[in-house]
């Protein structure tokens, strides 16, 4: 064999997703997480891709920060747009799993139908619900950015939490009490599952 | 320094996109192919992602395949939805590039500023659009799907090249001759041409 021959590949056609997890070493995945503003989804989903890239593994967080002001940025936050949003966002979830990555997303995502359609896209097993659990009192009394008092003063329509519902996760794959314990924690029981599960090994 | 103090860049805040690269080992970026229906830019694009992950690069092809059935699964052919259309995946290839990933995309994508508009997305010197440049007699005469042949007679509306216009790109970074040259030459230009822009280096 001459060493172009490794190209000989092209001919066969498309790249599979397996072609893509060998390469890699992992096996692609979406890690989903909900719960309310403010019960850190954001942050532990940012230290989770932090400690993953520094263990050698290819990920990619979704957030609000690429997908508000990008793609979906045409969309607002009725009932309908909110489907959509979250209808695109595991769309493209999937595709980065397809891709072979590690894919987190955080958004609030209150609804079980919306959940529950995101996770029939993505291949079977693949699809990691994580509940940041923490209770809307403690949300509340965090309040950062001041949404919940903006939402009780009548300033934010549809706030989840006060003036819409957020439906709490069924059988989620993950439980992340994460008023009790810390971010480090939060991150290091992700960390086991997806080892547990085989979507990547240890890092260095 | 421990094992664990490792993950100490948990702390310091979002992963960047140049820590993607330095973990992948390449630079992201956006391979935009255009051209007719029948061109062979979808033939090209998977030759060249197969070509890619022999060579053991992190790579991924969005096309009508996965996109057409999932994200822009809502969407028509009018000039709107056309619009729309190119808007969504310019920004799915945005979010794959910053992931790092050597991003192909294979749509006609017939008018200019629809490009131009996905060119300005994506990061300065990171958009490479490709023009696989066929003549439309032969796009026509080669008509595997008979699609040229059912615009002729109407039955299909808005067609490229027939029914509808299709706005070579003006200035594009590369120039596929894909009636003169074979799939192979053209895979070999586009990674030539990847290589000497350091987008990544050369294979096994």
């Amino acid at each position: 064999m001459t060493e172009a021959s490794t190209n000989v590949v092209w001919h066969t056609g498309h790249v599979t997703a397996g072609n893509r997890e060998t390469l890699l070493g992992q096996r692609g995945c979406v890690v989903w997480f909900t719960g309310l503003s403010g019960s850190g989804k954001s942050t532990i989903a940012t230290a989770l891709e932090a400690a993953l890239i520094a263990d050698g593994r290819a990920t990619y967080l979704l957030d609000g920060d690429n997908i508000r002001h990008g793609l979906n940025g045409d969309l607002g936050f009725t009932r309908e747009e909110r489907v959509e949003n979250i209808r695109r966002i595991s769309e493209v979830a999937t595709l980065f799993a397809d891709a072979g990555l590690i894919t987190l997303t955080a958004f609030i995502s209150p609804y079980r139908t919306d959940r529950q359609a995101a996770r029939n896209k993505v291949p079977k097993g693949r699809f990691i619900e994580v509940f940041v659990d923490v209770p809307l009192e403690v949300c509340e009394s965090r309040d950062p950015k001041q949404l919940y008092a903006r939402a009780r003063a009548g300033e934010i329509e549809n706030f989840t939490g006060i003036s819409a519902p957020y439906e709490p996760p069924v059988s989620p794959e993950l439980v992340l009490p994460a008023a009790e314990i810390s971010v480090e924690d939060c991150v290091n029981r992700a960390k086991a599952y997806l080892l547990e599960q085989g979507f990547c090994t240890a890092g260095p």
